[in-house]
C-alpha cells in the first residue's frame, strides 16, 4: 500500500461512518497530513452542515499550510453554506491534493480540480478510485443518471425458486435475513413491487426494525387493480404511489387518491414502462430504489437495463417444480453470449442463508434517459 | 480441543491424505500415543494391503504395551490378510483404544469393540464421528445402504438457470469449474445422465484431465432414442450402460448390445424408476454415482431421497426467462414445510464461480432398499 492509499483509506473510512445520514449529500471524508502526520481529518455529516475539508482544515489550522490533502471527492467549486471548498483549500496554502474521484456532475466536474491547479497547487486524481464510487453508488448514480439507483432483492432456495408451484413462500429465507432486508428498505428511499406481489402478499413495505425509516412505498399497477382494503392503502405507515397505464378503472383512481394515494398514469396502454417509473422517482429526488418484486416486473427492469445491483439471500434448501417461479422470468436471453454478467461479488454468511451481492454489466451502454 | 480430538484429528488427516486409493475400502488412520507421545502412525493405502492399524502397530513394536490407540474406524474382526486388527490390538497391548465410528456393515459392527472390551480394555468411540463418517460418506453409503452414494451436480447462474430458453448452455460456469467437474468424474465410479441431456449434447462423460479415470456411462432412456453413432455408443472410452423400460425397441436394443453396449430393462413401461438403478448399480459394485442430468430425472432422484450430496457450480451471470430451465423441475414443493433443507454446507470459489456443497436432509426416513 502506497502513502496515497493509506490516508486515503482513513478519508473512506471516515466517511463511511456517515453511511444513510447525508442525504443527499455523498458520503466525503477528508485528510490533512504535513510533516507525516495528519494534522486534520473531516467528513461530512450532514446536508447543510460543512463538507469535509472544512472540518479537517478547521482542525488543522496553521499547521494546513505546506501538507497534504486527501479527499474522496473532489472538492465543490460552487457557494455554498461554507464557501467553495477548492477556495478554502487555496487560502489554507495546501501544497498538494490528492482526490478519489471527480464530481460525477459533469456540469461541475473538474471545476474544483481548476481552481486548485489554477492557484499551483499540486493535484493528483484517481486514488482509490473504485471504492469512492462503490461508496457514493447511489449518490453517482442519482447525478450521472437522474434516476435512483437500483437494487435487486430477492430470497430464494438453491434450486433458484422464489416461491412453490402452489405460489408458497412462507419462508424461504431464515429469520435473520428477514431481517437484513428490513435493514435494506431502511437504507433505500423508495420500494418497488407489481401488482401480482401485491395481490399474493398483501405486503406493508415498511421497515421493521427499531429506530427503522420507512420507504416510499411503489406499486405497479396497469390496470389499478390493488384492493382497497390493503395495508399500503390504509396502513398510514409511508406514502403509496401507484404507477398505471391509461388502461386504468377511472373510478379506482378517484377512490384511491381520496385515500391519500398518488396516481400516476403512464402514457402506455398495456404496462407500465420502468424507464418512464424511474425518470419520475429521479424528478422527484428519489436517489434509491429496492426493487422487491416478481419475476416478469425484475425481468422488465433487467431488459432495460435499470438493475444496479443484486442481492440474492440463498437458503439452502430446494423447492423443485418446473412450474415454481424463480425471481428472473419474462423471455429471457437466447444464448450464453446474451447472458449478463455480474462482477465485485461479494458473499456473507447471514443465519443459515448466504447473502451474495454483485453488479450486473451490461453489454451495450443503457440508452441515455 | 480435548486430547482424544487432537490425536484422531491427526488420524483423519493421515487417512485422508489417500483419498481415491482404497477403493472399495474406506480411508481409516490410526495413531498410537504412549507417555504423550505418538509411537507409531498408520494409515491404509490400499485394498489388499494392511489396514491402518497394523502399520502402526509395525512402528509402535514394543512402545505400543500400555498405550492408547485412535482408530478413525472400528477396528475390523475378521481374518483378512493380516488377521483380525482388533485382536493385533490386544496382543500388541494397548490399554486403551479411541475409535471414531463404528463399522458401518450392521452385520459386523461392534465386533471389533466386543474383541477390545473382552480383553479388558477401556474402549471410547464416537470421536470425531461426523467427520469420520464424511470423510467415508461413499463407503458408509453403499454398506449401509447397498446402493451408490449420489452426488447431484450441475452449473447454474444466479437466477438458477441450467441453460436458455432456447437450451443454449454452453457455457454456463467457468474453464476453472469445469475442470473441477472433470476431477469429480474422476472420482466416481459410475456417471448418470438422462436421455434428453444426451439428445442434447451429445456428450462423451469422461474425466478429460491428465490421468483421468473414464467413469462407467450410464443412461436412463425409456425407449431407446439414442442414437448409434452418439460419442457413448461408438468411442470405447468406458463402458456405457442403459437403463430402459419394457416399452423400448427390441431392434434397437439389438443394435446397442452388438456395439458392446449393456442394456438393462426395468419392469416399468414409462419410465425409468431411479429406485432400480441404483440398486442394479449397488449389486454391480459401483459405490459411487455422479448425476449430471437434467431437471425432470434430478427431481425424479431427489423425491425418492436418491441425492445424498449437491455440488452446485453458481456462475456470476443472469439468464432470465419464464421458459428456462432449472436443475429441479418435476412438481416440487407443494409449501416451503415440504421443502428440503440441506446441511454441511460448504462454498469455494473456482476461478469466477462459486462452488457450493451441501447435503439434504429428508424429513422422513428412505423407504428400506
Amino acid at each position: 500500500m502506497t502513502t496515497h492509499d493509506f490516508y486515503m483509506n482513513i478519508a473512506l473510512n471516515h466517511a463511511r461512518a456517515m453511511k444513510g445520514q447525508t442525504d443527499p449529500n455523498p458520503l466525503v471524508g477528508c485528510v490533512i497530513v504535513n510533516h507525516n502526520r495528519i494534522v486534520g481529518i473531516g467528513t461530512h455529516l450532514q446536508a447543510g452542515e460543512p463538507h469535509a475539508e472544512i472540518h479537517a482544515l478547521r482542525i488543522a489550522g496553521e499547521q494546513a499550510r505546506g501538507g497534504t490533502l486527501y479527499v474522496t471527492l473532489e472538492p465543490c467549486s460552487h457557494y455554498g453554506r461554507t464557501g467553495p471548498c477548492a477556495e478554502a483549500i487555496v487560502h489554507a496554502g495546501i501544497e498538494k491534493v490528492v482526490i478519489a474521484t471527480l464530481d460525477p456532475n459533469p456540469i461541475v466536474s473538474g471545476n474544483g480540480v481548476a481552481i486548485l491547479k489554477n492557484a499551483g497547487i499540486d493535484v493528483e486524481v484517481g486514488i482509490c478510485e473504485e471504492k469512492a464510487r462503490k461508496m457514493n453508488e447511489v449518490f453517482h448514480t442519482f447525478i450521472v443518471h437522474q434516476r435512483p439507483f437500483i437494487t435487486l432483492k430477492t430470497g430464494i432456495t438453491m434450486d433458484g425458486k422464489v416461491a412453490t408451484h402452489t405460489a408458497h413462500s412462507k419462508w424461504i429465507t431464515s429469520k435473520e435475513a428477514r431481517r437484513d432486508v428490513h435493514q435494506l428498505r431502511h437504507q433505500h428511499m423508495g420500494i418497488l413491487t407489481g401488482i401480482n406481489t401485491v395481490l399474493k402478499d398483501n405486503p406493508a413495505l415498511t421497515a421493521r426494525i427499531p429506530n427503522g425509516r420507512n420507504p416510499l412505498r411503489i406499486v405497479m399497477d396497469s390496470t389499478l387493480k390493488i384492493p382497497l382494503h390493503y395495508q399500503l392503502i390504509q396502513d398510514q405507515q409511508a406514502e403509496t404511489w401507484i404507477f398505471t397505464t391509461t388502461n386504468h378503472d377511472e373510478e379506482k383512481r378517484t377512490a384511491l387518491e381520496a385515500l391519500g394515494i398518488r396516481i400516476i398514469v403512464t402514457a402506455n396502454s398495456h404496462m407500465v414502462n420502468p424507464q418512464k417509473v424511474v425518470a419520475y422517482l429521479g424528478e422527484q429526488g428519489i436517489s434509491s430504489l429496492l426493487l422487491e418484486a416478481g419475476g416478469a416486473v425484475n425481468a422488465a427492469f433487467l431488459e432495460q437495463q435499470l438493475i444496479d445491483k443484486l442481492i440474492l439471500y440463498m437458503a439452502p434448501k430446494l423447492i423443485g417444480g418446473k412450474e415454481a417461479p424463480t425471481f428472473l422470468e419474462g423471455t429471457g436471453a437466447k444464448t450464453m453470449e446474451e447472458a449478463i454478467e455480474l462482477t465485485d461479488i461479494t458473499i456473507e454468511t447471514i443465519g443459515k442463508d448466504i447473502k451474495w451481492t454483485g453488479y450486473p454489466m451490461y453489454k451495450h451502454s443503457s440508452l441515455e434517459q
